[in-house]
């Protein structure tokens, strides 16, 4: 049964992938991905909530990984440790998102061309925000609210990089390197500091 | 004429203010809106687009800020003198928006009570982290994405902070302390590497 159940989203993700493609993501409706995938209305609304969000499979997992990831860390773990943490558990999460390249493009592309789908991916990704903020808070961490931000940006840009990029760098690279950029928020303390008088 | 136009726009907003907080944002349409500034609906719409607007006054013209501050910049400047406009005029901004801590305070809460609010409030951010992105890709900075991304993190996080802190800090003391915090996203370098090997 669990078998079948797994079975049975993967099919209606797949004939919405399918149709979407075909026709465009407004004008496909939810009983024409049932149909296709052989399956009943009923059956895609045990699985998802709505149309957009068979297109959003892998998000919510996601920020309760890294949740996960920050909640077993020893307690006197401090801030470069539990980053280190969400760093290393968004680089697999997104080595295996971006494994087809081809699909996530296509799933750009769609996701780009609807209103709907745009605010629906801003949602997605305030939501794994808030899953890896609170879990920092709950550890006391002070800047939980900023960290867990830039890692979804981290997490964001290199799903991005990796499907547009024509180098074939992989996910961790572009994480790599978007990581690197960070230090240029640091370096303007070198300055002159126009930030204690704007 | 512009003096009486400015005028009508700020009366709007007011209006808008003391209504929301005596009836709660979805029972006050833009007719009421209009009849307590003493304006007409038409009015209305020609300075916001529909209801929900009429609470983002600002946040366009931070991204215009941030992006013209970055096109005047000599061809040469790099990342980190690039960062350090963006983060003056984000200050700059900032610390005049929070300047009424109470005004905002309420106008938090009310953004927090309605799911419509908070889309649009992400919609904003997102629209100015593309314009200031826009700004940087047009130099040719290759890291344009996560700057743009980390610097809007910046301003909503000492926003919020700046409301919700306890010590008075200023807004620029809270920018300073979410940047000293990316620090540890660059520490993280120093652990054993599972960002290569995921």
């Amino acid at each position: 049964m669990p078998r079948w159940t797994n079975n049975a989203e993967k099919r209606l993700r797949n004939a919405a992938a399918e149709l979407f493609e075909a026709h465009g993501y407004e004008a496909v409706t939810v009983t024409a991905i049932a149909e296709r995938a052989g399956l009943t209305r009923r059956t895609f609304f045990r699985y998802f909530p709505d149309k957009r969000e068979v297109l959003f499979p892998q998000t919510d997992e996601i920020g309760e990984a890294v949740a996960q990831a920050i909640n077993i860390q020893p307690k006197d773990a401090d801030a470069g440790v539990l980053v280190g943490e969400i760093i290393t558990v968004l680089v697999r999460a997104g080595t295996v998102i971006t494994s087809d390249r081809q699909a996530q493009r296509k799933r750009q592309t769609l996701i780009q061309s609807s209103p709907e789908l745009r605010e629906r991916s801003r949602t997605k990704l305030a939501t794994t925000a808030a899953t890896i903020e609170s879990a920092l808070t709950t550890r006391g961490e002070p800047d939980a609210q900023i960290i867990a931000a830039v890692a979804v940006d981290l997490l964001r840009t290199a799903y991005q990089a990796t499907l547009e990029g024509d180098d074939n760098a992989s996910f961790a690279e572009h994480v790599k390197r978007a990581r690197t950029a960070l230090r240029s928020f640091d370096s303007y303390s070198r300055l002159p500091a126009p930030v204690s008088d704007p």
